[in-house]
């Protein structure tokens, strides 16, 4: 097999970011990157004509004019036979956009799309787990939260949208997500509702917290990342934010467990990067809810791709 | 192929019944069937030897010297290989006791074994959807609570104990559950959590209340039917318990929708047999706590196997 044969272009359309990215499939190697902010202030054409542009300045990084094919992920819903987006949650007018078909033309090869958390799976599956578990959930922390189920050795889809483990009830009655539900996994634990709890934190704390202090008083300075120092300085607003969610967190993937009896779990994302607080708060939560059959079998692990298992995943897409 | 060929003796062995039936693989047809209480107070050995002579009687009521094979559901956790038991909440001793081996050598045929819930939810998908759904999960609600999940076509066990939906935490911190943790599912809707519910609302009932004269007093007779005909007659403790117990239901199925996007969802066992009054509180609850995607497609259904689910899926095991 030759090397183009090998190196698949990666299309990343995240709510925050779009990423492109030249993948070698054989050992998962990134040739070449590009990132910049989602233009969410420009309608869809333009943003789908923003990330072409960057798929060919990775192509031509690396010296390829045409790829193997080209590997989509996407941020939100898609169809059942993943040929059209569904809705994106942050940007408006996705709603039936053929993205495979206008990558094929675009780039004069295959195209094959999946949402976010799926592709990630598969990229930790194949590219971190190296045993490739028979049955594994990743699971996506950032801005929102998603999972992707692989069962038998395969990403499982259900009816096509299997794996919103961030939309499942933790605590009924909970706090209000922004699919309009309450209690949600992700209204408790995602990015944007750390930042939520933090901002209306701020509002109680005093100049000499750390919470305050971290964010200058600027609220919009407030996200995970600051939470969880200021939660290491002792602020006991912040440790109570981050124990609060991470409860959910631990809540939901016993449930998972209960359910599916994975070999087992992989954490990643943003929020995922505070290994050591998560791990301090999740495994006596996971191992309390969980049917105590499992408690002893149970295997937790925190992704080592950095960041990059969607773009790795978005290369193995075939159909 | 010839009769004898179709017909397997299923045994199972239930934490309040044994049961025996020769079922009829190619419609589903049960040619003979026994029940009898489970002896609690006998030792295993005993036990066995009961529904070893049930299965010999139930043979010899269709005229049947050697079925095709047997097939066990067992009410409770047996090993990955599917070879022993691991044990029953109900009956000590189980502990490693190798029930397929003992039945095929007891019946000079070959011998499989699953746990309840995936026996009933393969007897469902096969003998009661007529399509045969690619994913369905199916619930079992009696005495506890357990499910069986068919994903591609095919019983999904994960490391082999897949589908503890009785387990799972529906209420943090909610009311003790028999296997030792709190909040879980079986807590608040299994038969035996129900029956508790309704003893402790009977010592605040006043005697002119439908709970108390149905029962006549007498806590021992209270059931999940002795409830719902409570609530039918509007009596306000009885409703509150059995609406507190299906909303727990409803969220729980809902999260499995949310994680599994299934085809459809079917419930069985004794206390779904309230199907009116389950599906008057589970329908809203369910839309309110489905990620909003799925509003529209979710299916649920009620068993039409009349309890003989966990028999006619257990004809249906092989290795």
């Amino acid at each position: 097999m030759s090397p183009s044969e090998t190196r698949v272009l990666t299309l990343d359309f995240g709510g925050t970011k779009l990423a492109a990215a030249v993948v070698d499939t054989r050992g998962g190697e990134i040739c070449s990157f590009l990132r910049r902010p989602t233009p969410i202030l420009q309608d869809v054409t333009a943003c789908i004509t923003t990330m072409f542009d960057m798929g060919r300045q990775a192509l031509e990084e690396c010296g390829l004019s045409t790829p193997a094919r080209v590997g989509i992920s996407f941020g939100g819903p898609i169809s059942a036979d993943r040929k059209e987006v569904l809705m994106s949650c942050h940007v408006a007018g996705w709603e039936g956009v053929p993205l495979p078909k206008l990558a094929s033309e675009a780039f004069d090869c295959p195209a094959e799309m999946d949402n976010d958390a799926n592709a990630a799976a598969l990229g930790s599956w194949y590219f971190d787990t190296h045993t490739e578990p028979d049955d594994m959930v990743y699971v996506q922390i950032s801005t929102g939260i998603g999972s992707g189920l692989i069962l038998n050795r395969n990403l499982f889809r259900g009816g096509g949208m299997a794996g919103e483990i961030g939309h499942i009830t933790v605590i009924p009655d909970g706090p209000e997500c922004m699919c309009g539900k309450r209690g949600c996994l992700e209204s408790l634990c995602a990015g944007w509702a750390l930042a939520r709890d933090g901002r209306e934190a701020l509002e109680k704390a005093s100049k000499d917290s750390a919470l305050y202090q971290l964010c200058e008083g600027d609220p919009s300075q407030i996200d995970v990342q600051l939470l969880i120092q200021a939660a290491r300085r002792g602020d006991s607003q912040a440790k109570a934010i981050v124990n609060r969610a991470f409860t959910a967190l631990g809540i939901a993937i016993a449930n998972v467990i209960s359910l599916l009896d994975p070999q087992v779990i992989v954490l990643g994302g943003g929020v995922a990067r505070a290994e050591k607080e998560m791990r301090a708060v999740l495994d006596p939560v996971i191992r309390r809810e969980l049917y105590p059959p499992f408690r002893e079998r149970y295997k937790l692990r925190f992704s080592h791709l950095n960041g990059k298992e969607t773009l790795l995943g978005a290369a193995l897409l075939h159909e």
